[in-house]
């Protein structure tokens, strides 16, 4: 897209659409779901038909004046109306949604699009979020069926959260800062879609340059296993501990330096390698998976095309 | 859906959204591309992006009055706006858009889903297509780039054959009726979507029983080789000659049997052999994919789920 093209709704709810499809098609992605792989209940297939179903939630979030919370309650109901494989999109959802939405009131405004100024007021948007909001993210977590840490005092699976939550007024922003410190998603809403953004400029200029990778397969790959690398997966984390989560990390470390010195291709097998060992261990990181989507969302609204 | 919901323009979209994501995903699906397997200049992805991307063209096709030829030329160009990698989907638009505008015009009518029904109107829309929609059609094809065989006096690669189509007032369904004996997808406008009727109704059997077949994979695999078995492709014929796309059907018919003899799991080998054979001569049975995807379309819309 160029510089004076004015964004439409639907334009942001097909790169939603694209970035969930490429990221979970994008093989071989360590522990992940994949094009070649799937899990017990869940499989490649349940997330391709949520991605599609989803659309016209995407689409309001990038056209109308709807919440976060309603939106997110919808997006899961509408995932649940498209496939019957459980959870797929939950964490990517809270990174889709204000980032669309961010997206439909800058071209109301009539601005270009510009990933700077739509992080900034995804994150304004997030800032403003309310008790409606928190609620709303209950119900619409208890319908998804999430893997999430137990919080003493907000414990996400207790229906009395609710009524503590009217009771003190806390924000769905303020339930992101309790969260933060161990849940990535939750610190990319506390922190402005750092991470997003992060990888949305790698796999841009990886697109671009096409020096380590010739296509979207390899640049997702690659960036899901530099992201890994940096920053332990926190959906690892919670599923089983913070060392496991650093551990993988310094796997994805070793196999970066290892892509930089011999290329993406020499490197295949490692990839395959630390694939099996966490599938067979059912380690999956699933948090890196959502912010990988957040920055493909960016990437493809950027007019990035293969 | 059950029978008293009502169609909405979205469904229809989605459901062809979703229609084109799983017959490209089906693997191993003998010569064509799959999540598995790229050609030179056209990858698994390229078919992801476009049928990520065609989704407003589909969802006026299923809400407005605009009329076949038009719609045929947008998705065609909404295809090349979405990816890089040519023609992807020419055959299953010719499809899905007579079957998508015969979806709205029900739903307006306050008709509830039923296969009949929609192939019935979808038949009748096809029928009454004019010079118009022919005029289109050459055009879409210009910018689509599609393999065809060249007919005497209307060559879709001659310019010409735009002021012989005026001069006759040759309506798109006609043009189909010259073409319908070389060409399954035009087959389908002239005999009612017969071909997609059958694969919806093995594909929706083959799920709901779930005994040749536990997934959606294994469904249009089967679907793909009994349809291939029966029908010589004529997207081979076209590109090689009749010989070779019946010797393809031999193969397939051989397959099939195994399948029916001894279960997909145990004819995997064979299936995966002849999808080898096929990619290394770069036979592809596109036309056969096509006609899967109006299945699955149907198959969606009749509320199949998995």
């Amino acid at each position: 897209m160029n510089s004076c093209y004015k964004i439409q709704p639907s334009e942001v709810a097909r790169s939603a659409q694209l970035a969930m499809i490429l990221e979970v098609s994008a093989s071989p992605k360590p522990g992940n779901i994949d094009r070649t792989h799937d899990y017990v209940d869940t499989c490649y297939e349940h997330f391709l038909a949520s991605a599609t179903g989803v659309y016209p939630v995407i689409e309001r979030a990038a056209s109308g004046k709807e919440k976060i919370g309603q939106l997110l309650k919808e997006a899961v109901l509408e995932s649940n109306k498209w496939q019957k494989g459980g959870n797929t999109h939950f964490g990517a959802f809270l990174l889709l949604l204000p980032l669309a939405k961010a997206a439909g009131q800058l071209s109301q405004e009539n601005e270009t699009f510009d990933m700077k100024k739509m992080v900034e007021r995804a994150h304004w948007i997030v800032k403003h979020t309310d008790v409606e909001d928190s609620i709303n993210f209950y119900q619409a977590f208890g319908k998804a069926n999430v893997c999430v840490q137990d919080v003493e005092d907000l414990d996400l699976n207790d229906s009395d959260s609710i009524t503590i939550l009217r009771k003190n007024q806390t924000s769905l922003f303020e339930l992101m800062e309790i969260s933060e410190n161990y849940d990535m998603i939750a610190k990319e809403w506390t922190h402005g879609f750092e991470l997003c953004c992060r990888c949305s400029e790698q796999i841009t200029d990886l697109m671009e340059e096409k020096g380590t990778c010739t296509d979207i397969n390899c640049s997702i790959v690659y960036t899901f296993l530099k992201l890994l690398s940096k920053n332990p997966d926190t959906f690892i984390q919670t599923k089983f501990n913070r060392e496991t989560a650093v551990e993988v990390s310094e796997k994805a470390t070793a196999i970066v330096t290892q892509i930089e010195a011999c290329g993406y291709e020499a490197t295949l097998p490692s990839i395959i390698e630390l694939d099996e060992e966490l599938l067979k261990k059912k380690i999956n990181p699933g948090s890196t998976a959502d912010i990988i989507i957040g920055g493909l969302f960016l990437s493809i609204m950027g007019g990035m095309r293969f």
